[in-house]
């Protein structure tokens, strides 16, 4: 059973999930697909997978775990937390634990297995950000969960270990750490202000221009004003909204549309650079929020961002944003 | 002139430091040696560096700037923060900014170019820790600075640049947010209990001895309870203190004893790992705390960790410490 386990100082949850029995020099080693070419998550090979939890096939008639879908969600066959089972929370001495309860599931985001996600087309791409959405709101039925973490590793150097495109969620029985110090960091700028600070962030770039990547009527792409790594990308709505939960369809492809280009921009700039992103919504508990504003992060991996950072959480950037931003909108 | 920058929502501090012109695609590579063979930081080319501002040489006679020394510390020659100028505090809007003032600094850990840091005997380690408090009480009389961050990167894969045994360190006008983080999380438990909760830590791992790597009469290394990554270690002081400034050379001679086992435990364990060590201590405007205790933390900077952490601020940790502390106590 995996564990939940908090720093006591910090007050940071991580998961300690044993993948199997590792050798210490096992973590050396990069992880290569284990699947010989062969790919569980192609159209056809939807028995490799566990039962899928949701699907969107033009054909409604279709039966489920077979082909004719356009995104697939699966849960991970090899999951971080596991979903059977109860909380149980205990201390050890002055240390807190809980057991690893949670869902950890895999979004197809094609049956192409060679189309990058940023090619998607927006139809496409709006269809993955809805599968984000459907499950998130079925997730949130289960009274254990505090939060569903939805995120996407794209290239080896940033964890992805199956070419397929695909990104994964995890539900959580306690908040993340960061997303915490983001709720408290809104809310003093709102008690200060009476202003969601997301909001006059997305004010103030429409006005100043020098970091917008792009936008369109409902959504903009900006590197942010003290970015962690070169070349990191905001996506957010413009009019206020705490929860992605509540995107309508028209609302996901404004996002899809914008996002595309984002992607792409990146990758013009950067050939085949890798990144993670992460969506950031308010907790499943909470009612709707007027400090804060859910938005992505778009984070490139670049093998030149020194390891120290990773270390003291201190970040130095050789990238100003209003350079990053310039290139990136003069790539397309 | 570089910038620091304070994210709007959570109260970080980061430096946007341009080091040259650079394309979009150069921060795909990874950083090579320029120096073509050639160490700057060997003894007899101390005239490449910018002039020393401490060294330990057994001839109280000799010259600055020559051989001779055991220990030599040199402003960083393409140093992330400049040491001239005013601090210039700024709004942009609703965003933070000020210029980029601080001083960066190389420690030169060793005459010898190929002698890795874990391999010195305890009496030269213990002079680098001497050289680590020396320049921060020397820094702690500029007024300007809040902070002096120590840190060490070996291995190119953790940010090093240069093979000869180094570590740096950055002064800082302002407080690391994971620092604010500790001191604010200590301080919360130390309300609570009236005790350093590391001191309970210290008390609680020795004995329930599992994550315990090492140890002396004055230091203990141990895996910590909720690790970000596999085999990190934490070397702590047995006794109360806030402050690494404080040390005398017996209790520094300790602390080399222990860290030299621990990182040749480690290199044991993974030969070859890359790693990074950051000091944690008290900010240099407060008076001894309570409630807060100095440390080190050492974090192998391991390929199969997945990129998303980096994002999200979330870890996922495929080792149990217990068996990290298990394998590094078996691997010597």
């Amino acid at each position: 059973m995996p564990e939940l386990r908090k720093d006591p100082v910090l007050g940071r949850w991580i998961i300690i999930s044993k993948e199997r029995s590792k050798r210490p020099t096992d973590f050396l080693v990069e992880k290569a697909e284990t699947t010989g070419g062969f790919c569980p998550l192609c159209p056809g090979n939807e028995n490799t997978t566990p039962s899928e939890v949701l699907a969107y096939r033009k054909n409604q008639f279709a039966k489920i775990n077979e082909p004719g879908w356009q995104v697939r969600v699966v849960p991970n066959k090899f999951p971080a937390l596991v979903i059977e089972g109860d909380l149980d929370k205990e201390g050890e001495g002055l240390y807190d634990k809980m057991n690893g309860i949670g869902a950890h599931e895999v979004i197809i985001e094609s049956p192409r297995h060679d189309i990058n996600f940023a090619d998607l087309d927006p139809a496409e791409m709006a269809m993955v950000f809805r599968a984000y959405r459907d499950r998130i709101e079925d997730l949130a039925m289960d009274e254990r969960f505090q939060y569903v973490m939805v995120f996407k590793n794209h290239g080896r150097a940033a964890g992805a270990s199956l070419e397929h495109p695909h990104s994964q969620l995890i539900a959580l029985p306690v908040l993340p750490r960061l997303l915490v110090s983001e709720l408290e960091g809104s809310l003093s700028y709102y008690n200060y202000k009476e202003r969601c600070i997301f909001c006059d962030i997305v004010r103030q770039e429409i006005k100043q221009e020098i970091r917008v990547v792009c936008q369109n009527d409902r959504f903009i792409t900006i590197t942010p004003f003290a970015p962690k790594t070169p070349f990191e990308m905001w996506v957010l709505p413009k009019t206020h909204s705490s929860s992605y939960r509540r995107q309508d369809e028209e609302q996901l492809y404004g996002l899809a549309e914008i996002f595309s280009e984002s992607l792409q921009r990146l990758d013009r700039c950067i050939p085949g650079v890798p990144y993670n992103f992460v969506l950031h919504t308010q907790p499943l508990r909470s009612e709707n929020l007027e400090h804060f504003h859910w938005h992505f992060e778009i984070v490139p991996k670049l093998t030149s961002i020194a390891g120290f950072e990773w270390g003291s959480g201190f970040y130095i950037n050789p990238m100003p944003p209003e350079e990053a931003a310039a290139f990136l909108r003069e790539s397309l």
